[in-house]
């Protein structure tokens, strides 16, 4: 949205100043302050009386987001496999995530520019959060190096030569045009040792100000707003992680998530490092675990307040045939579903979980026909998003709890 | 469907002896000789007055196809990359295709026995027709030999060797259950010698005599009737073609096909064979010409006089990033459609053509994402079905010919 002057700007939006995480801030934009309306506003609606979980509503400009919620991940800007209408219809997905890393190298930020933006360009008009960058830059291991200034780094695409800035990431990230946009970091590798976690996590502090000073200083493109989240690092060192939350939080941005976990470390370092910055982050803003996980982690990490989640898992492994369903766990290849006329999950109910059988969606896969990785990545991400929505009726009803430590148990166990 | 007696097949069955194609007939199953009803009712309903082209009714056990029609592929029991809803309210499909070779192979003709048949397999409940494994057998060159008795082939999965004959591929189009059933034929490739393809056709009419005797002495097995379509051989060879198409007729089958051609001979012989052979085919009985193709030479053939079409192109090519649209020819890869936000086809109608951009598409396939092949699938087939009932409309209006001559320059540019 382009602002002639402050004055206008006034006339445009109302201030929010009510409800938790609503503000008002002014912003330096060229020559002129303008006053910018609240971007987000967060609304804690229900607390677990047992646990930290809670029940919100985040709304955004492209509509509101029940918490706790699961981001399908649309990489490439498309949830692979699955169209945008079954991903509203079918899945009932609320945000979706992009990839800045992709994103940037194919389309490339001139053609979404020209689209008007992300949402424009796909055709998904719900909200989009936008990652950094960080971690696949981090994924790129000798193909890229990272300074104080940024990161050099080859494309994995045709090897050509690229730099990552915290400001460029944020630019680019307002050209994509997510309604959540997240801090360049640097995420560090499991394990690390202590001195470069601690060194990567106070690079990745200032690069955060950088950040910020940059999305401070600049305009959304598209006409509606966008929020930044800081990620929290410093690896499994409890240290590392409570002097990380600090600041992260002491930079009163819309949200805050917890990066650098899920990537090899045991399970109880995830839910000890989640559970201490959990309780450091304030309470009342949006918690992003990012890149987490297993039905089982996602419960456990609701438990401890988180309120986002985004995972490859349940469409990666939809195309290699492994199904979450309402009962466990299910290898789709395995000789036991062959004759299995049934459906792939009739509890859990929706058109790909109920109108294919098991034994057909086996041949499929078997087969690598492609619709057998469409049924299954529907399935999952409809499984996924049902879990989430399914401990949010629990926080509200003041049962999570029981629920909880009951259904760990069927959605981790193998059928 | 199993009949314990004459008199309880009457009280099942209304006899349908009206209508062009209808007719009453007696058959020998076992001990008992039971009374059968219509298989299936081709009613002609408009004819061009210009040209052969026709428009027509084909009632099945699965409903009513509308003629003339293309039939999508859907070689091992899915169409690729398109859900059966999909095919059923987005491209309008009226009966699909099923290859016996590749569904004998994998899912197996046991667990489709299990299931009830393809139909209720794969949840499509409209008309499928299968082929009879001769064109795949041909495909597979070294790996197969053919002899009097049947074919002894290698499986292109695992290598392990079967034998198809024309008892057996009876047998198979049994179990699988489609609608229509196809003879076991000798597809012979091109350029064929005369002696070749004289020895081949004679082959494949004595091998139809023991599919019409095989079909004749076996009962369907899930309670709705097969129709058998014998196919016309003869490769480019007039007089052989006209042999062939006359032995054919003489069977007094359900329906007639047209083999052996869209093999890689040019378009002209194509139109002559299909000319001559449609000349010579019962008029009151629905025409399949196998394996075609371009827009063009549909819209080429239904001028000839033909009735069903199948190929794999719209399929295939979309997967590749070829579209068949309302204008002409796309290659979604060119640079050309890189910044091309406008609809697919807004001319064509329906989701995928609409809801989607070029740009959108073409940075889709270019970065092999999966939904890339699902929306150029999509698209393609909703065009060769909108093709087809274009066709139907222009023959009713009596106005076929002319839009028909327009139509061919139309859909053969590249944009």
């Amino acid at each position: 949205m382009v602002r002639d002057s402050a004055q206008q700007v006034k006339t445009f939006f109302e201030p929010c100043t009510e409800g938790i995480g609503a503000k008002t801030i002014f912003r330096k934009s060229g020559d002129i302050e303008v006053f910018l309306p609240c971007i987000m506003k967060f609304e804690l609606t229900s607390k677990d009386p047992k646990s930290s979980a809670r029940a919100g509503v985040l709304h955004t400009d492209h509509g509101d987001i029940q918490t706790p919620i699961f981001m399908p991940v649309g990489t490439a800007g498309s949830v692979k496999a699955v169209h945008q209408r079954e991903l509203d219809e079918d899945i009932k997905a609320e945000i979706i995530l992009g990839n800045t890393y992709h994103l940037y190298l194919r389309p490339g930020i001139e053609l979404l520019e020209q689209a008007g933006g992300l949402h424009k360009f796909t055709g998904w008009s719900k909200p989009i959060l936008t990652d950094s960058g960080g971690y696949q830059v981090y994924s790129l291991g000798a193909n890229r190096k990272i300074t104080e200034e940024g990161v050099i780094f080859k494309s994995h695409i045709d090897g050509s030569k690229h730099t990552f800035t915290p400001e460029r990431v944020m630019d680019i990230q307002r050209t994509i045009g997510a309604d959540i946009i997240m801090a360049f970091d640097e995420c560090t590798p499991y394990p690390c040792e202590y001195q470069y976690a601690k060194d990567s996590m106070h690079m990745t502090h200032r690069w955060l100000t950088r950040c910020v000073d940059r999305i401070n200083s600049t305009e959304p493109k598209y006409g509606y707003e966008q929020a930044l989240f800081p990620i929290v690092q410093g690896s499994v060192y409890k240290d590392l992680r409570q002097q990380s939350a600090e600041y992260i939080a002491s930079k009163d941005q819309w949200g805050n998530a917890i990066g650098g976990l899920s990537v090899g470390e045991p399970h109880e370092d995830m839910y000890a490092m989640t559970d201490l910055v959990c309780n450091i982050l304030p309470a009342d803003k949006p918690r992003y675990l990012m890149g987490v996980g297993t039905p089982e982690n996602i419960l456990e990490c609701i438990a401890l307040g988180i309120d986002m989640f985004d995972c490859v898992m349940p469409t990666r492994n939809a195309r290699n045939g492994m199904l979450f369903t309402t009962e466990g766990i299910i290898n789709i290849r395995n000789e036991k579903w062959k004759d299995d006329l049934s459906p792939i999950d009739a509890s859990l109910g929706g058109y790909a979980s109920t109108f294919y059988s098991k034994a057909y969606l086996r041949h499929l896969i078997i087969s690598k026909e492609i619709l057998g990785a469409q049924i299954a990545s529907i399935h999952n991400l409809t499984f996924y998003l049902w879990l989430v929505k399914q401990a949010r009726i629990k926080i509200q009803d003041g049962t999570f709890v029981e629920w909880k430590n009951k259904m760990v148990k069927i959605v981790s166990q193998r059928l």
